[in-house]
């Protein structure tokens, strides 16, 4: 039995890592609903993986990032290269949230089967995003997949988090947003390699181009310095994505970085790893606290009626956890 | 020593409870540097929390949030109200990503010490926003403040379960923002009690208010029946913020829901704890997780040169956390 379960999971890890598109979708689904045998079949591919080039894409909603995705699609494509896409925007058309006109467009690379999408729901549990998208991009990896583009809005901790994981960090933006949504923009800028001034052809272009140099600017001088310091030559691309203007051009500055950096992808690589593993850690953790504050309901009722204050409260269910679980001395 | 460290939290605390604002604010400042004596105090306000009323206030940056809170402080204020705000909206002139003139603006209640302004930085680690929301919202409650607005930016998962802790939830919109928000708005509109429709002497108010009552009949259709059934009487408010139009309006209806739903306040208050408690929790194992990691960086490594699959490595890892603190077997 046991037996031929993990023949099971062989057979499914062997087949996902020839390609079979219909498989990795079956498996990241299965992974989204943290199937035993889906994460059995995960371990197994992660020998295979380490490979694909991640680049992350992330901006306001309406900046076009999908846009600015599907031209780095069809350019990738005409080199050779697979290419998957991770979307979590929840006004993507990729990831369901759509415009009927973007969806269609979108259409052409669906019988392409050097092109595989697929979405995530920004939801969950916390670190749940950042975790389920290291999932689905291990599993692109090891299916082959040369470039995994990731697509997020930028606003929220939990999205800036999951385009931290990429390789090459894109900040997608737009003249004229206005000065509110600049100041979001702000938290996210502080990650970008690569800034994108999307629907260049638009007035304000040139006011956006000079705004972002300033913020540069005013990043370089902020930057930590030392061997940790981030590479700051950001470097500003205008695109007018819908006619496909300025989107070689983006993905030669992303070559440019891949290089530029090319010796932190082994510090990258670490980074994303600890991550990994932290979150993982962190899912079985809050299982077993979940579990833990069901059965202990009285205690979250002394919360909650001011008989015992939360941190009285978690020192008793710590050291509860970690009895449970423990070793006891045999009398 | 150990008893006048004693003999100061209690100070702290008494005076806290007493109402000294600058106290209260340096309490916020200490709890956000998570030291252990600001931890003490808050667990001696414990007993003394649980009677504000908590509203929170979300909806799309540009969308007049923090107009329609002021407009709120100041209805509040002359019905002898003291109010509590905490804002983690980046762009809200309270937390400082702000317009001049909406901050020029806000300076009216500068003076009032009935009226306290905190503000939070949305970032940090996984669960961070909202345990840090729940701290500042319980020194608030200690101080004896009524009411405490909560003011975020509806778009990231971190900050929808903000304002998920409040007792009322206010959604706030306007007109003509275009399909693309909309689906962002799709998300939070799930958890509104309140829909405000802002700017509503704008072009196409009717039109977002249909909109609006459209999905609310999808949601109703949708909703789980039984007894954790949300209520679903949505009522929406039309504001002109700016001119105060409609705001003792959008008071009467977030009384009205607190009175229609005052059976569940309980239950609030008892998800809230719950919520509290296993944050904390969360906090404390996150501290374990990450020396256990810096402790065994060879298996971060593994991890990285695909050697070891990141669940494997964490059975591995959870073993060693637990068993390190455990009652070993006396030989």
């Amino acid at each position: 039995m046991a037996d031929s379960i993990s023949t099971r999971i062989s057979q499914i890890a062997a087949s996902v890592l020839a390609g079979d598109l219909r498989l990795g979708a079956r498996l990241i689904r299965d992974l989204d609903d943290r199937t035993e045998l889906a994460e059995s079949v995960l371990g197994k591919l992660w020998p295979h993986t380490g490979r694909a080039y991640l680049v992350g894409l992330t901006g306001n909603p309406g900046a076009g990032k999908s846009t600015v995705v599907d031209g780095l699609i069809a350019h990738y494509r005409k080199q050779g290269l697979r290419v998957g896409v991770v979307a979590i925007d929840p006004s993507s058309p990729f990831s369901g949230g759509a415009i009927l006109g973007d969806r269609i467009r979108m259409q052409r690379h669906a019988l392409d089967d050097g092109v595989f999408i697929r979405s995530l729901a920004s939801r969950g549990h916390l670190g749940g995003l950042s975790r389920s998208t290291g999932e689905v991009v291990a599993v692109l990896d090891a299916m082959g997949f040369d470039i995994v583009l990731i697509e997020t809005v930028g606003v929220g901790q939990g999205e800036v988090d999951v385009v931290a994981l990429a390789d090459t960090k894109v900040v997608v933006t737009v003249p004229g947003l206005g000065d509110e949504v600049q100041a979001i923009k702000a938290g996210i800028l502080e990650i970008a390699d690569v800034l994108v001034v999307n629907k260049a052809d638009r007035e304000g272009a040139d006011r956006t181009v000079r705004d972002l140099m300033t913020m540069l600017e005013l990043r370089k001088t902020d930057a930590p310095l030392g061997p940790n310091a981030p590479p700051t030559e950001v470097e500003i691309v205008r695109t007018v994505a819908t006619r496909g203007d300025g989107i070689s051009q983006l993905a030669e500055t992303i070559e440019k970085h891949k290089l530029r950096t090319a010796h932190f992808a082994t510090a990258r690589r670490r980074t994303r790893a600890r991550r990994e593993l932290r979150e993982t850690l962190l899912d079985r953790l809050l299982g077993r606290i979940d579990a833990l504050l069901e059965r202990r309901a009285d205690c979250v009722a002394q919360v909650e009626n001011r008989q015992v204050d939360p941190y009285s409260a978690s020192e008793l269910l710590l050291a509860e956890l970690f009895s449970e679980t423990s070793v006891r001395p045999t009398p």
